[in-house]
């Protein structure tokens, strides 16, 4: 059996990593609003921001990027401040992939997320494709 | 790389896609118990009936069907209501996939979904198969 | 198109199945800390430790093991708890796993379990690999 590409990064990089790729498939662990200097904005949209620069980076590292994430769970501890900033943060969304994400997503709240002060962590799936499976499609 | 296959419809189109396709997997996004009209039936099993419509109707849409799923993620904003009616609500699902379903499922109870006349929300996975694989299992 | 391989057992096969292989994918039921006699323990640690007895005794169905699980979703009830126990609980993971687990983990805290005595629910997607996969890692 194949051996898996891992990347392990940052704080917890003991604990567990921040994407593994088996095949065409890349898992990404959830993200959080937790930059590289370990500063959290208060807002939902900040958060959004930096969870976006977190999975990039990610993605980067396994010759990936936006394009290829085809599912997304956001998780969100406030769910009436979400829906009040929805569009601003679609649009905010739409300027980080560089145009109208090709994903589906899901979007939960949440009891709880790692820190009080995070409001918002997204899990994404991606997607390398391949020859032969674009044939089929 | 391959491009996606990507169906956009309903309300938040502009937002997300209700289902991607890449390679052999197909992600949707949850789907809620809001029928084509706009309308939420007040009982979780109503919500759940509207919820699979909206799944067949998208796997349709990718030549899959209910067979494809092969994971579902149930989020539900009262477990209590959910499991006191459990024996009605699996048999309701089983009827519907038309046979137990082959799929492997996890339940949870969220603080919070999209709209608060909202009981559920299912998340799917489904895999197309293929020649090469199915000569593995 | 191939059928799936499944795993039915416990006292909900009814319901749900364990495990569903299609391809290389294997998705596996949200695992809970209720053992093969129907007991749980009160700590989490303890039902974490029965989760992964669970889910080993799922993949080891499939022809797998935890070395071919690639993400994990934990739900938990009670996140604080979960955090004070945090540097214990991983390095109990760690001892199941025999190695840092290469496997990206989402973690969140959750409104509901199934049942009130449950503290954690750990959901995972392991892949099997393939020797074409390996060639473009």
């Amino acid at each position: 059996m194949p051996s898996k590409k891992i990347l392990r990064s940052g704080a917890f990089a003991d604990f567990f990593c921040d994407g593994v790729q088996r095949g065409s498939t890349i898992t990404l662990a959830g993200q959080i609003g937790v930059d590289q200097n370990g500063n959290t904005p208060r807002d939902l949209k900040g958060q959004v921001m930096i969870c976006y620069e977190n999975i990039k980076r990610i993605l980067t590292e396994f010759g990936a990027d936006l394009d290829d994430v085809i599912d997304e769970t956001w998780f969100v501890t406030d769910m009436q401040e979400c829906m009040t900033n929805v569009i601003d943060i679609f649009a905010l969304r739409e300027e980080i992939f560089g145009r109208k994400p090709e994903v589906s997503q899901t979007l939960v709240g949440v009891a709880a997320l790692v820190d009080p002060k995070l409001k918002v962590e997204i899990k994404c799936i991606a997607h390398l494709g391949s020859n032969s499976d674009s044939e089929r499609m």
